[in-house]
């Protein structure tokens, strides 16, 4: 059977801000820049999610995407919706959460929750103009 | 001359939280739900700013884009962009930062830059699917 | 309290086939073209809702958009999404599905169930290209 | 019978410049900046053409799109697209092409065609953040 | 000569319907859930199509997209616009016509038309949400 | 690390033409159409700028789109926007300014100022249904 990449784009949207506890506020300041402000901003982030494998031949599906857009609603959008993503998401307690962090930690959450059989990529979208994608 | 509307778009991100000062949490809660996180969540905003007036025989414009941008970004973008308007903004230190209210600002923030001779119309676009327009 | 119109965007995907049972097959052929086809097209349908009134100053709303997007999902999400208009849907089994036709009955719709004080208008993406509002 | 308002989007792309004859190039400069170069530039433009009137109650159309999408093609696409505006085309020949003065010549090319009882609006997109709108 | 990819976007409208005529409507009903409506359900498709090559030095084409876009008129387009997949496309009277089926279906028909030195892929989109590449 | 793809969109407005100088007008006329026209034409030109690689651990960034965003600005935008790509920009006064051409001469330029750390590619529409990219 051919081997076929599907997608699914969701959504959330969510606060944070970018910065490095190790380094003083003026560093902070010169690396990350208004990103940094202390009071935070936030963003509409778009995912799609790509999943990569044979069709099968009964369903003449790759994955059902039903159920792929419910599993990203469970275990993204639920947790990073209406959040802040430094404060309330426990991933970024310790993980500056910049779109290259935040695709790496989509990535993982939804790894171990879609069999082997099948490859996997996360493009996040933190504005129309800056995009990311993991893995490359 | 012909009447024309001419519109020019501009964007900026922030974050955010609803809420009335007045009310218990609990009905802060059963009103604006997720938008009431006081850890806060934001949003990608697109504005669009619609002058409408005559066309200037020699220039061909009703109104010159690059002046109008300029304006957006001097009043508008600079004092949200990346900002918590709850907290950054003094306009929503008391005013529930709802896009209805936050059109209204921007309206009214830029009606005293524009002459009276143009009409002027704001759309502002929370997400995709949720957008307000002031006047109506 | 300032007059402002909220907006919301939903979608559903459908089936339909224009034609007009008075007419012969050659007249419904020069007519409606290919939108004439016996064994149906479809479409992705986008509609946006918008509602004009007055911002409440207790919420900073002018109308609750999740309440306004469950409704659209109840009243017309779920009667015409992943449906054949012609065949599934009440409305049209006596009025041809064009565009202009949809747009009204889901005016009509939605209209009964949104207080009289909102003014309300429905915008109808039938594609990217063709696309019609309610009233005018 | 309802009053529909019926919308058709087409493009062309078409090279111009911006500049007053009986200015100065200095005046033309400050005025109109880069967009004054006399080398020319261009633009993707996007066309949207608004017809209102009563739907018609055997068909069920305002006006039945195929037509106006040809009409538009033979009156405006066929003479602006892949065409330097200041130079191949008529109109523009002692005329300014900014957005307004374009959007006003598409009005007055389409209104001849048009029969009276529809009322119509061109929306004209020169980039997706400089537009414009005639009739206001 | 660098090796460049071209890509052609094209649309099409049509109506279509999953099931697996060797299952009961129950299983039908439990995996295809809407998607299995009897009286069909639509969608507005848009297809990329991306050949890989060397940009020929006389022409600075990889592919003329003008041949490309009538190449796949001639081939999709008018076979699969405004059609019922499942029963006006002779490719689906017995292949399920999922997103990855209609992407390699597409792809084979165009695969035959084009020269070999060029590699060729196909994205379909189903909807803005739901999308799939083939090959991969 | 994780190895990351980021994304930077930019965009400039310019006039072209399609010809090869040794062909004669038939054959160039043959060969390019519309795009021949001597009086050129013009486009709203998308880019986006893909860089992959390591995540830094202290920022977080693969590479800051602050800077990325600037250097396109500098070494392209500057140089394309409201220009006559023939004309005014040295690369095409003996290269024909097709998209392929384009996006080669975007890379070379950008190359040669990123580290070999990263590797790069390029997307580049020239409408939103023609693009590009490099390498393929």
């Amino acid at each position: 059977m051919p081997i076929v990449s599907v997608n699914r784009k969701e959504h959330f949207n969510a606060a944070h801000r970018l910065f490095n506890p190790k380094w003083s506020d003026e560093k902070n300041e010169t690396v990350f820049g208004k990103c940094n402000n202390p009071n935070w901003h936030g963003h509409n982030y778009e995912m799609v999610v790509t999943l990569t494998g044979e069709v099968d031949s009964e369903t003449g599906y790759v994955y059902d995407m039903k159920k792929l857009s419910n599993l990203i609603k469970e275990k993204i959008v639920n947790r990073f919706d209406h959040k802040n993503l430094n404060l309330d998401v426990t991933e970024f307690k310790t993980l500056n959460p910049t779109a290259e962090n935040i695709v790496k930690v989509i990535y993982d959450l939804l790894r171990s929750e879609i069999e082997n059989q099948y490859e996997m990529k996360i493009t996040l979208y933190e504005t129309e103009r800056n995009f990311v994608e993991y893995p490359r």
